[in-house]
């Protein structure tokens, strides 16, 4: 791959343009906002065009003349990226190909059934239309909030047509996979029901949770712990950004808040009629899901054993624990940080390999910490 | 405090002996379950008494006959604490306190409405029990789960009635303070209202998320990352045990969960109609909510600055990284490590207070370190 135009440069498109450009690969950038594919090259993500599109959207024309007179012919773009917000994707996808300016067009948009229906409903060729979405992200956004390395080890889902070439296939791989992402193949249907189950609807989820500390007693908020803590993490997202990403996914994820509400129904009737026993069916079946996640580099998820530490709250402690680990040949997994109200002292729970639990128990009491094991 | 009776040898009554040993403290051992309280004193919780009770729950006779063979004149035990089922609380109380075995009465209870509306029912004296709720656990029960130190550092909360005395009160705040927590005084329902808000009901949330899960398609569970797995990491947790402690305190989150359910049918209704906007109200009360959650040690959340570090996967990779983050100075406060499909290399997010943030990524950079920011 030699060269790429990427239209839209927020952070998903500057992102893409910073991480190729690392690959010696040519990237030109354009924006309807003026001024922002400038601001996206001088970070390093490629060679801005001269403006096009009236600060607008640009047609396909017009850009093919601002590719053609940056010196590239249409045949020197291998491959346009549309990054531009998911409703005008598919506009930008048909005009770019009615203007022979690619062999092969994608986008980044984080819903898919939508783009491809409408390229179709457009007529557009779908044998050179690779819909894509990256799935890595920022609670930032514009070309200031991009990173060379932002989709460095995350999955890339590509939702090809079964009417797309082999050749613009494996072209769209090689641009995710030079983006250091690993490419993940998926029909649109699919794509927007598993973004639905594993990011819009437990965001709503945490958001419920959350939003029940609102009106809580100051004294009632003040003995929460690290469950609630991780539950409602998320629950922090920018709500503007969030009411468009559950819109632009409506049909799955209302299908799944749905069966939700079903089970939180049933979940409630166990707790008025002590006969009615939906909430044990609801807590085994959470159990069945929790350990289905996948855990590190993508396996099933491993069944970590948690170390315990008891860790004086200054600086160097922390660091003493891990190189005290690591002295012990033991790698760290994964680890909670458990804060405790008002005492100087935090409960820290390292995750190991379960051969490795022992050894750290007996390497780290061997050097004076207190493990709760 | 001299003697304590500990009325239960569970994970919380055998815990309380062993921290309470380690101050000193003379600790009697008694349990429904025969060899259970000699299990527990085993393992250095106290002394456990002679077999009392036939193999079920001891009387107020049989307890104070068991205490004076002991040794122990009734005057000589300084507090009860009875670490029973929640259902049977109030008979041990109101039994103990007609036995005059001790001055001063206490439970350990996850509700505490119930318990102290039926020893008031059962006209057992209030000015001499107070009510108590430890707030630690362990997913594993039994003796064998004890820990001198579970209660290190958690919230004790207390909830006196108005009838209870001054001494009362302030012997089992020692009592708590010896078994190293630190004692939070609250209303009997506000407690019960509190822990539905910050523990069960978010228990709730975190299995409804996780049980959407159990049915999706392997390919969809594949691209979860860090988001969901911390939503559902509590749902992991026993659903018997879980069951029982939603019961038990079924008209808090009864009441909490019929709030979540107005949310949820108003983010459900945003969905399917373009006008309603009723998920834009739910996205923001959940981040209000979200950002009261208490910070380390008790103080209003601080908003830390992540200072995300790409970090090989390998043993003492992590080490180096708090080493060299010590040597800088800077304490880190928390940390995720975000898990990467099918990629030997991890994202560290550092949590650490603001003004450290910019010296800390400029001390891993020179050190060679890979910083997102």
């Amino acid at each position: 791959m030699s060269a790429v135009l990427v239209i839209g440069a927020g952070l998903l498109g500057t992102s893409v343009g910073l991480a190729l450009r690392r690959q010696g690969v040519d990237v030109l950038l354009v924006d309807a906002v003026p001024g922002r594919a400038q601001e996206a090259a001088e970070l390093g993500a490629g060679r801005a065009l001269e403006p096009v599109g009236g600060g607008g959207l640009a047609t396909g024309p017009e850009l093919a003349a601002a590719v053609a007179a940056d010196g590239l012919a249409g045949e020197g773009v291998d491959c346009v990226v549309v990054a531009t917000p998911p409703g005008v994707v598919a506009s930008q996808v048909v005009g770019v190909q009615r203007a022979g300016i690619a062999r092969v067009v994608t986008d980044v948009a984080s819903v898919k059934e939508r783009p491809v229906r409408e390229v179709r409903e457009l007529g557009g060729d779908l044998s050179t239309y690779v819909a894509g979405h990256p799935l890595a992200g920022s609670e930032r956004s514009g070309p200031q909030a991009g990173r060379g390395d932002l989709f460095e080890g995350r999955p890339w889902v590509l939702t090809p047509t079964p009417d797309a070439g082999a050749d613009a296939v494996s072209l769209v791989r090689e641009l995710a996979e030079l983006c250091g992402a690993v490419p993940v193949d998926m029909t649109p249907e699919s794509h927007d029901a598993a973004v639905a189950v594993v990011s819009h609807v437990p965001h709503v989820l945490a958001v419920l949770a959350a939003a029940r500390l609102a009106d809580a007693g100051g004294d009632q908020v003040a003995i929460a712990g690290q469950g609630v803590r991780d539950v409602t993490r998320i629950a922090a997202g920018d709500p503007a950004l969030w009411r468009e990403i559950l819109r632009d996914n409506a049909a799955p994820v209302r299908a799944q808040l749905e069966a939700v509400r079903e089970d939180l129904d049933s979940v409630i009737r166990s707790l008025s009629a002590p006969d009615a026993d939906g909430v044990t069916d609801v807590l085994r079946r959470g159990n069945a899901g929790q350990s289905r996640i996948p855990g590190k580099h993508g396996g099933p998820a491993t069944p970590y054993v948690v170390v315990p530490v008891l860790v004086p709250d200054r600086p160097g402690e922390l660091a003493r624990l891990f190189s005290e680990s690591g002295e012990a040949g033991v790698n760290i997994e994964d680890l909670r940080i458990e804060h405790s109200p008002g005492q100087p002292v935090g409960l820290v729970e390292v995750y190991v390999r379960p051969e490795a639990a022992d050894e750290l128990t007996a390497a780290l009491r061997g050097r004076g910490w207190v493990v709760h094991r």
